[in-house]
């Protein structure tokens, strides 16, 4: 199914259980974010850990405990019902994947939107840079990597990386477009030589698909938004919510609302 | 008394006492902080309204509760020594100046570290930017204007901005130079007629001393560091403790590690 509208629009879609599918190319120029639903008892060890990552985890909006809309990024929303599929984990285990929270939100409930790639995956391709596992169609490659989180209470673990092969000549461009999204990671972590960063094998990721990587091209590495969902269910709260993979919270932020400069 | 040195060696002088003077030109090139203490259960809703007010509450640090090693930022630190003066207020009342908070230090403290105004200060004058009030060596003028702060838990009030004349032809780089320092404040938060954001008399601030601003030079304002001690005083807290003005923590980070591009 197509969609197209408004994000508004779309979210109530997706909140009266018209669209339950995938959000990458929704609202294009719009941010869209990552979701991690945490009781608040775990809420204040899970927020030090952001702002002490904050390359993985850059927090674009924290909603009161109990209060499900998160009104600095998309005034009138529900986190309950406008993402299209959502994962249930307790005790660090997937116990369920549903398309509405409504039966399980309580009223200690804290909601962490983190800024994601779609952001400066669209800068690139608008700078000219292109963006191979989407020519592709496939799942960016994600990797664990020997670079260790600055721990926060029980929140521990090392940042994840997504990789995108970049043609050399345009290595400095992604670098600088990137640079302009600190809110939706920023700048690489790492260019070329996987093993720097821990990575014995760049053609079997820990997460997404295998990437082609051509001829002049060099493996570029960003801060993956996966790092602190990976990093929620290591410390096995005995539940967390998150969105499922690819199936993002669409804000009303213009992309551009991300950029310093 | 003119102290030289590395960060480190001026947070020892500090440390043992040799040193209570501002920090206004210490370790030039090194980022200075701001600081607020407040018991871990003040913490979790301050620490959101940092996450909601980015731009006068630019968070480079969050201790662990009852830890003083601000480990991310300057490691091996002491956050009860390391500063010249401390303000010690009770009930939002100034209660004591002190040189050394040991004695009052508890196992449930919690300090904030900010990003402050001298970082983007130095870009300026780096850019050819002059500074009014460090020509003149004045106080910067503050104001509180209409621009409320999102709310988090008790904590609310008004940007508190400060305001540098800068000559016209100079705006634009005025912007750009500060906007890669999100980590200190940013870009301006506005520019020119001073009744736009509710300050009636740019001559008179609330903090700091009158401006002189020529002909030919627009007031700029960006968001200061004095909002996040406001608010955490108006709050009432039982207890809340924070650097005497001017008399920062000085941070081993160079500034240019707080640019994002």
């Amino acid at each position: 199914m197509e969609l197209g509208g408004t994000p508004k629009e779309i979210r109530q879609a997706i909140r009266q259980g018209r669209y339950t599918g995938g959000t990458a190319g929704l609202a294009p120029g719009h941010v869209q974010a990552n979701l991690v639903i945490l009781p608040k008892s775990e809420a204040y060890d899970f927020l030090v850990f952001c702002q002490r990552n904050p390359r993985p985890c850059p927090l674009i909006e924290v909603t009161d405990a109990g209060n499900p809309e998160p009104s600095g990024v998309a005034p009138g929303a529900d986190l309950r019902t406008d993402i299209p599929r959502y994962h249930i984990y307790r005790d660090g285990r997937l116990e369920d994947e549903v398309t509405d929270i409504g039966r399980v939100w309580r009223d200690d409930f804290v909601a962490f939107l983190l800024g994601c790639s779609f952001t400066f995956e669209t800068a690139l391709l608008e700078a000219g840079v292109p963006v191979r596992h989407i020519e592709e169609n496939r799942i960016v490659p994600m990797f664990r990597t020997n670079l260790a989180c600055r721990p926060a209470g029980v929140f521990r673990g090392p940042t994840v990386v997504s990789m995108r092969p970049i043609p050399s000549a345009l290595v400095p461009r992604a670098v600088t477009v990137t640079a302009r999204f600190p809110m939706a990671h920023g700048a690489p972590l790492h260019i070329g030589n996987p093993a720097r960063i821990g990575i014995a094998d760049v053609n079997r990721p820990d997460w997404g698909e295998p990437p082609t990587i051509l001829p002049g091209e060099e493996p570029v590495f960003w801060a993956c938004g996966v790092t602190p969902q990976a990093v929620a269910l290591e410390a096995r709260p005995p539940l967390v919510i998150t969105h499922a993979p690819g199936h993002m919270f669409i804000t009303d932020l213009p992309d551009q609302a991300l950029a310093v400069i």
